[in-house]
């Protein structure tokens, strides 16, 4: 087998992981939302204790990155998506320690009676998700368009952010008994426009990848 | 020139810009929380929209880390340093990041009456500048203790950010008129806390760093 074929299997092997340590992520994201949601602390305990998977994925990609650069020494367009596909790497275990923040966040929220049915939170945490999957998705098929359109829906994020901190304000001003519990929903808010961050993250690292290759294909023809 | 003087002397010059870039980081972080305790919108004003440079240098460190991997294709020791290098660049800019954070969340607290002196936040902001400061030092001086020092420090930061938490509750609690200004500060700590939390990323990826090597060089010896 030449060794470009090799390179190129290897390659397709590191992205692969890459997609399944962002499905592992969001589905933390997910779970632990649902949970705060269904006040379900069973739930919440298990995203809690359960981050190793993903801390040990986030290792194997690492070093297969490495692996990548030290053995095939590739240059240009080939450096470039491995260095980009290192950062995510740091940006998806980043969500999964937010995931952890949240399930913290919610423990806390538990010992007290609710402070109001959670919409917005959820509908965060959708978004989110949805960044996350298409930014990844965007590196993979090196869609810029996909990546753009990822950055665009950072926007309604952070009103709804903004929505929730008012509302729960309201909250606290008329009932000082809602401030603990109102607070760790605001971090919660918080601790998910952070994974949009990240997600935002990823999505300029595409872009950044495809008009490099994109500059390089003009100057070549 | 050998080659090897080349890469070495362009590696320097790589870290120093790092050292330049954690110079600025630091910087801005002390800045703003002076202004902060000052209640001087001025110099807020001027952290929130002085981001440039920074952004800027973090491009170039870039720019520089992939030259080095691109043109001398490193192995083992020195690839692994300008990986570190090249996240430690991520980690930073991040950094200058939680500075605007805290100039936003300045500029709202400036909207009220102050709600108390400020002892613990300058002190938690003075901790995790060391913090930064030492693990840049430990990365350049490949320094794995004064690394393994300053992982360390991050349980202080936990416990004044803890503090800080409890403490402004109570005054919430007894003055709801505190809470929006409250909540800010309660913010400002927790960018704080994660400002510490980028430092023991640097530091952990030294450990990491010279760890690798002493592997190597046991093999070897």
């Amino acid at each position: 087998m030449p060794d470009t074929q090799r390179f190129h299997d290897e390659f397709d092997a590191f992205k692969a992981r890459l997609l399944e340590m962002g499905g592992l992520a969001e589905e933390r994201v997910r779970a632990v939302v649902r949970a705060l949601v269904d006040r379900d602390a069973r739930v919440v305990e298990q995203v809690l204790t359960g981050d190793e998977p993903l801390n040990r994925l986030q290792v194997e990609i690492d070093d297969r990155g490495f692996h990548l650069l030290a053995l095939y020494q590739p240059v240009a367009t080939d450096l470039r998506s491995i260095m980009a596909g290192l950062k995510i790497n740091t940006d998806l275990e980043r969500v999964g320690d937010l995931a952890v923040n949240i399930a913290e966040a919610a423990l806390r929220y538990f010992l007290h009676p609710p402070v109001k049915p959670l919409i917005d939170i959820p509908r965060m945490a959708g978004i989110a998700q949805g960044m996350l999957r298409d930014s990844l998705d965007a590196f993979v098929r090196q869609d810029a368009g996909l990546a753009r359109d990822v950055l665009q829906r950072d926007d309604s994020l952070d009103e709804l952010k903004t929505q929730v901190f008012r509302e729960l304000l309201t909250y606290m001003l008329q009932d000082p008994g809602t401030i603990e519990p109102a607070l760790d929903l605001v971090l919660v808010s918080r601790h998910l426009e952070r994974i949009g961050d990240h997600a935002t993250n990823v999505a300029e690292e595409v872009i950044f990848m495809v008009s490099a290759r994109d500059v390089r294909h003009q100057a070549g023809s």
